[in-house]
């Protein structure tokens, strides 16, 4: 019996459990279990999260059960310590922890603008978008302007932040944006952050056509009008099909576009 | 030379960190330094908070900036880990780390409701704040039913949640919204916490004079219109004036009626 995750489908707060398992050498030491969130969740499930839909949850091995992913990285900390991936001096940790403090503001504003259904305010959400990414460049500069990761290498702040910059490829795909130029220092840690070892759980094919759904206003498995089958669906299988077109405003994509039928 | 907070009056999150370091026997391992925010901020506090005026931020013996109060809280343990107030138990540390990830929509609602100033969307407000209650009640129910505390005594969760216990004496006041009397285990919780020795700090008189300005919608030392003088003034002493009128509609209370002139 080991600890056993339930999550979505290419869930960024999922990537974060498996990536820190991995940098500790003990991804099998945690059960994965994929909930199809094409289907209403199981009432086994509702049990355990309380009544609450989001995920992940981890239950332990005795069956009591952990929610949000920060809390779950703690927990995964605290009982496999060895080796520690957030940092051991208490300055550092502060600083990793008032980036990760960041992650929620991040989190939001990518996931509001893919969302978005309003073209008018488009510009609008590119801009807040685009203020988080400054911010975090800004506090990259203030704490580690030298560096490429942090601190010294691939950790916790890392952890955390690496699968928010794999599913904002769905930004760059469905919205035109990335990170702008001038935010060196904020491209150079994405950029060894999303091509590190511990961190190819999901490939930008997978998260761009897995999420198309977003870009259509419609998230957690719900669908899109017109829609028969969701873009999250298992099957077919997302190598199977085409990649989804770009343009989100106008016409949508039918269930034949995306080789969902 | 001691760490510094810089915080403004009877501010909740930095009443965690005296209260933090009451339970350790060690509130005079750090200096607390009022910042008076009637007036702009010193070009000397905004380039140590890298241009934010949020407060409070930690400043160590060595110049160095910590900010957010779950931050320093962390921080704060880590430097002096003699007793250590979080849960030591990797389980027990989830649970208190889960029912803390709560404490930023509680502090969003109870802010949002009192310096509301759209009499129409009052019950709103006060629907979104007693859904946070009910949320607290059925964690606490879930995770620990049969207790006072949320584990055996005031610890790390209290250490978050009494600072917003004892700020909501303002939505009692000028909303008269109080946890509903259902809720009792939240209840039991809240009379525990607010009675603390270690949490004494402020009082309810205090926080109720000094908050009037947020009930007329003006935060962080802002003016509400046709005054002159914040409720946060240092002078005239809140205990040299009279209680506000509850009544946060309609007539706004002049300088005089606030004894602040």
């Amino acid at each position: 019996m080991r600890p056993t995750v339930y999550h979505i489908p290419v869930c960024p707060f999922s990537q974060r459990l498996e990536i820190l398992l991995e940098l500790k050498g003990l991804r099998k030491a945690v059960a994965f279990n994929v909930v199809d969130i094409t289907q209403p969740r199981s009432p086994e499930l509702l049990a355990k999260s309380r009544g609450s839909t989001a995920l992940p949850i981890l239950e332990t091995e005795d069956g009591r059960v952990v929610k949000e992913s920060l809390v779950i990285l703690g927990y995964l900390e605290d009982r496999f310590p060895e080796p520690l991936v957030a940092q051991a001096d208490p300055y550092r940790r502060a600083v990793e922890n008032m980036l990760i403090a960041m992650e929620g503001d991040v989190t939001t504003a990518g996931y509001r603008f893919v969302m978005n259904r309003d073209e008018k305010s488009r510009d609008q959400y590119a801009a807040a978008m685009e203020a988080q990414y400054r911010r975090l460049d800004d506090f990259l500069r203030w704490q580690s302007p030298g560096s490429t990761f942090l601190f010294d290498e691939f950790a916790l702040a890392e952890v955390v932040f690496t699968p928010l910059f794999m599913r904002f490829w769905f930004i760059e795909y469905y919205e035109g944006l990335d990170i702008p130029e001038e935010l060196t220092r904020l491209r150079r840690w994405r950029e060894a952050c999303v091509s590190h070892p511990a961190a190819q759980q999901v490939t930008r094919e997978e998260v761009v056509k897995l999420y198309f759904d977003y870009a259509m206003g419609a998230g957690n498995g719900a669908l899109p009008a017109g829609r028969s089958v969701s873009s999250f669906a298992f099957k077919p299988h997302w190598t199977q099909r085409p990649w989804p077109p770009r343009q989100k405003w106008g016409d949508a994509a039918t269930d034949a576009d995306l080789g969902l039928n």
